[in-house]
């Protein structure tokens, strides 16, 4: 146990809000609508008496970056030493929720430790993009994935009594021009794709914060964005809490205040609250918003007193948690190829290993930016394997500017390389991306290994036929271009301060992997949704790819993938049997129980991550050919199985209508599908499932098609037809036509006033 | 020589517009802006004396359809006898602006010889998916091939003293929903893909009229799009003739003057009329707007009268036409492949052939709807193959709706053909899309021959190694499922009447093929780049790819295809040698003249077409790797060899900028290529050009990146910098930074002040 100082400060351990803010000035209530100084909210002060005390919010997500009070304002510089949790990446690949919520528990006692109010996290935007440069503070390419793990860190981390900032919202996807650019995007698509997640982690936890993104969403700065800061996030969504600027997002405060921006970050020198102060008394802002924004941030700082009082919570166990840092690397380590050479698998190790890769000694294990971690101590998989397994050749194979000075020229790494691979068992390459590659801030250029590994990789494979790689990195990589050459491949993302250890706990067989991918690896960058239009120019982002981000892409257009997403091998195997699906409701409250039966049929126990898709093959709009709907990991002794059960509801099945603007249940058959992953699926079953009217009213623009389709009108329109016969060829051409024209060009015997009964009788119904 | 019966009306021969205007009433000059009835415009008479006679207005593009006076109003039904030529795809896939010239003075000899003063067609919209209904009628995925054909097709028909109307304006990629859908597309993709071969016709060829597209463009009728219609059209590109509407496109009448739709058609029965009076008598239009619209009308009138005037012109040479419409379908087949067999090609023809394919006995010539032509004769590639080879053995394979009974089963049909396929030195077997496939008014669901089509030709390509197969389609149809089976593969499209002898010309060599593609034929139809999006739904379809259209989008994404934009075979061969490219300007008057000697190498003449690529690798816009830029048909003897050159301007450099809004050359490095096709290319030459100016103005939101690169003060930020250096990784960050947040974190020793300073200096030149 480590004993941490005593905050200097001396604090109220509560304050009544409706008191305070009544006795304040409009000046005071102004100043607390912006930081005090880079990480704290604005004290006022009166006589020398603290009348609302600052409280401290800092980095995250998977760390805690607080930083001392000498540290660079920027922000960027040192911070004391905290545990380096696995990325966000990393973390998602376990699916395993029980393991984010300890995770949040063991990050929200640091925070609390650290007299943090709250920790700045996590992130959920989507993964659109291979490259986006802070992809490793991010999930998943699915919402679901994305909201569900999200919820259960908040969860976990608001149960040690600090407060979360779920950021950035909402659709930054990009780090390229991230302060500026507009993301052009739909609303069926941020509906379906961008929002989804946030709104899960608000209606199922909850976070004390939201924090806004810095671009634009369709022309409009996130940090005055009434539509998403209002409209979706409180009054659809009922979030509770305080809406903060990501750090030097505003753009126009007074804007960003009336749409419920409340608490811009970080300091503005008090050049905002006077403009806010100046638009009250102009008239222009209705002090009552700024009443409401001065609200919810003295209501953070009531609900953070008392994690700010001292009490036993001011210690950290670093050894506990470090041991949960390499549990949790070791959950979101996948194995993505263990192929038989010689009919044996190379994985888990057996026999003699040498090791190649500086990434082994010089381990990546998080990216650059706001969330870099001090950590408390550094797992390296080179000496961890060594634990296990005793002394082995390792040869570094190639530098990295952030290990070891090496002055030797590449043949001669490569050579030492290959002369310690001839001869072993099995030859673990630890290979990635340079640091330099991501960050937040930039984008990634392209998603290739740098040539210097991949030629030392080439070699190896040459001169050994059992090769396990292991990569690093924060988001996907290409391996198509030499993962035919080997055996075995795992990655383990950036691992955080254990992950070297949690690796080699997956390489040894210590840990029996049961990660899956939360995105999909492409063959080619170039097979990617996004590709021609990310990171887009002059201010903008098209969204072009609706939808279809991710999986849904590369099913949609039946694409080959390198690796699907939610695919992750064993050591044991799974069956998926009995699977059925059994509609529980209709209409809007429409509902699916699903079934299936998992068993382990392999030799030792494993985890396997059951995935539920549902696909709707017909409706008013195109939709994905599947999508994850729910998942759940099962625990399972050898020969032991499980009956899980999963209950989809209507949101499940709907999809947001563009035009009625909700979400639809549209009735039909739907396609329950129950997998390993997205393109490993066991059994799917069709159902019929009775939905909500979708009808749209009918006008004299509804289509001829439309008119005869309609529960109302259509009989009397066939009949009309009938006794008007239009030749086949003109009715083919006729189905898509406006009735007005119909009616103009006389088909059917329709004209104008024929048109008027016709829509009057439709929206009458009679 | 037909004589044509001559028109029963008194015709005067000339009209004073401006005498007539003036004398007309309110009402009567409403009453010209609609139809008189399905086909001609408004007369107006005063006491049994014409003022305005009317002029007949009927469908093309590729024949005239012309109605008899008893046919169905509706406009679908018979229309007098007329050459059916090749329909746009055949005539675009010669890449002949002499021929499709000659094309059009016939057509327009047509038109004048049957009293009617416009022709409705070309149609030149982009050809975005290959599921497009009316594909049939477009030229080209590419806008230049699409522009430069359509213009010679206008000026030859114009030539005969009639009128076209260039359609369908604008954005109108596909018949789902085409009375309402809008295309959500953005400026620039607008301005580079979907509207220049219009400015092309437009600007080359000043059409009588343009007619305007049923569906919205960005959510604004096309009937009624001022910008569309003014701004763009007759500001823009100088469009001095008559804006029509497609056929019941008018939603709102008087909305759709303002904005400069000068006549409706057809008639609306005094309804509209009577609301543009109304308008104008209630102040809501100007009446010298209606004026202009009736001037157009009147002026239409009176530049149509002496083509309505009985001269010898009223001849039509029916075998000439026939003659020319044989020489345009063969010049528009595209041998696509022709694989040695045992040492040797299948084509031309030589020794015994015996005929597959119910197609090659019943032509496939035409689509359906407006464009339909009751044709003056018809040729079957069965007979010609016969008038030429003598008998040859045929079996029909398969049934066609349209052609012969035929109740035996499939497998008799197949075995039979699959006997006559085995004795045979060469089987020529005829493939294509059914009728029912392609039509005006609904688009095609998918892309594949019918099954039984392909089981034919399975069987038959089991039989015999030297199959021929011969397509009919309007546009581009599978080919990868089975291609690899056969030796050699022909494309005739719907070739017109004399389809079925022109492409006979070109499988017995009478006719050596120059024919390419002018759009890509893709692998799957997921490749596509509208999939996902086409046809969009509910009132939307999302251009989402962008100006990535056809070879763009499969370039962009280094996606194979089954044959690339641009290719096709000949019987000789031709090299690209001493390919040069010199820059003769620089700024806004830059250009590229680029030069290249092509020799005939075979042993046979033939003509090539020669195509010039630019890319511009570098600039502030993401842009296509290359797009077409100009081309040239060259007729060559066997050994003769000629020097084309081409002189690209200013334009053919730039991009539209979507900041500046308009076209700019952003001076850098250009790659300009010359090829036989888009991925044949045989010489590719990298200049640097003199851009213009386009820095864009700085500001406060301004990135660091941008600041520091700027012209005026990029220098003095550096220094700055220098002075107050930044940690690296920071700094990477920062180049994205607006300069208001780079002021507000005191990066780089910058703030508030500063910022104000150094943007006024940029803004005066310090």
């Amino acid at each position: 146990m480590t004993a941490l100082p005593e905050t200097p400060q001396t604090l109220t351990s509560t304050l009544d809000v409706e008191r305070v803010l009544a006795d304040l000035t409009l000046e005071e209530k102004a100043s607390l609508l912006s930081g005090q100084d880079f990480w704290h909210t604005q004290a006022v002060e009166r006589d020398g008496t603290v009348v609302v005390p600052p409280v401290m919010v800092t980095d995250g997500p998977h760390g805690l970056r607080k930083q001392e009070a000498s540290a660079d304002h920027l922000g960027l510089g040192g911070s004391v030493p905290a545990t380096c949790f696995p990325t966000a990446t990393a973390l998602g690949s376990s699916w395993d929720l029980g393991l984010l919520r300890r995770v949040g528990e063991a990050l929200g006692r640091e925070t609390r430790a650290h007299d943090v109010a709250v920790l700045l996290g996590p992130g959920v935007n989507i993964k659109r993009s291979p490259l986006c440069g802070r992809n490793f503070e991010y999930v998943s390419e699915d919402p679901v994935v994305a909201g569900e793990l999200g919820a259960a860190l908040v969860q976990g981390i608001q149960s040690q009594g600090v407060g979360t900032s779920l950021k950035h919202f909402a659709a930054n996807n990009q780090e390229a021009d991230r302060m500026r650019v507009s993301a052009d995007v739909d609303e069926r698509t941020l509906r379906e794709i961008y929002l989804p997640a946030f709104e899960r982690v608000v209606t199922k936890a909850q976070p004390w914060t939201v924090m806004c993104a810095y671009n634009k969403v369709n022309g409009v700065y996130a940090s005055q964005h009434d539509w998403l800061l209002t409209t979706v996030l409180r009054d659809e969504w009922g979030f509770e809490g305080l809406v903060m600027s990501d750090w030097g997002a505003v753009r126009e405060r007074v804007a960003g205040v009336a749409a419920g921006l409340d608490l811009e970050m970080p300091a503005s020198g008090g050049r905002t609250d006077a403009e806010v102060v100046a638009a009250v008394r102009a008239g222009e802002l209705d002090e009552a918003v700024l009443d409401q924004a001065a609200r919810r941030v003295l209501h953070l700082v009531a609900r953070s007193l008392p994690a700010m009082t001292p009490t036993d919570a001011r210690t950290v166990d670093v050894d506990a948690h470090h041991a949960l840092a390499r549990e949790a690397a070791a959950a979101g380590t996948v194995l993505l190829r263990n192929d038989l050479v010689d009919g044996s698998p190379s994985l888990p190790l057996a026999g003699d290993v040498a090791v190649v890769g500086e990434l082994a000694r010089t381990p990546r294990y998080q990216g650059a930016g706001s969330s870099q971690v001090n950590p408390t101590r550094l797992d390296d998989a080179l000496s961890s394997l060594r634990d296990t397994l005793g002394e082995v050749p390792f040869a570094p194979g190639y530098t990295l500017a952030e290990g070891p000075a090496d002055d030797r020229p590449a043949e001669a790494l490569v050579a030492e390389a290959v002369d310690i691979a001839r001869d072993a068992g099995t030859v673990v390459v630890f290979l990635g991306l340079p640091a330099a590659d991501e960050s937040e801030g930039y984008d990634r250029e392209h998603m290739d290994l740098p040539a210097a590994q991949v030629a030392l990789l080439r070699a190896v494979a040459a001169a050994n036929r059992r090769v396990v790689v292991v990569l690093s990195g924060g988001s996907v990589m290409s391996v198509s271009p030499w993962q035919d050459e080997v055996a075995s491949l795992v990655v383990g993302w950036l691992g955080g301060q254990a992950g070297g250890s949690g690796v080699v706990d997956v390489l040894t067989g210590a840990v029996n992997p049961s990660a899956k991918l939360t995105e999909t690896i492409p063959l080619r960058l170039e097979d990617n949704p996004s590709f021609g239009n990310f990171p887009g120019e002059l201010g903008h982002v098209r969204y072009g790819e609706g939808v279809l981000v991710g999986y849904r892409w590369y099913d949609a257009r039946r694409a080959e993938v390198a690796y699907p997403f939610g695919h992750g091998l064993s050591y044991t195997t799974f069956t998926h049997d009995d699977v059925t699906a059994e509609v529980t409701g209709s209409g809007a409250q429409a509902g699916v129980r699903v079934r299936a039966r998992i068993t382990n049929t392999g030799d030792r126990s494993g985890a396997e991550v059951v995935q539920v898709y549902v696909g709707d093959p017909r409706s008013q709009v195109q939709r994905p050919v599947r999508e994850l709907r729910a998942f759940a990991k099962v625990e399972l002794a050898p020969g032991a199985s499980e009956v899980v059960t999963f209950d989809l509801d209507a949101r499940d099945l709907s999809y947001w209508h563009p035009v009625l603007r909700r979400w639809v249940v549209e009735g039909g058959e739907f396609v329950v599908a129950v997998g390993a992953s997205s393109r490993d699926l066991r059994g799917e079953v069709r159902v019929q499932v009775d939905g909500e009217d979708v009808t749209l009213p009918l006008h004299e623009l509804s289509t001829f098609g439309e008119a005869l389709a309609h529960p109302v009108v259509g009989d009397e329109l066939k009949a009309a037809l009938a006794a008007h016969p239009v030749d086949p060829g003109l009715l083919a051409m006729a189905t898509d036509m406006p009735l007005a024209v119909v009616a103009d060009f006389g088909m059917a015997g329709l004209d104008r006033s024929g048109l008027e009964r016709l829509v009057e009788a439709a929206s009458t119904g009679r």
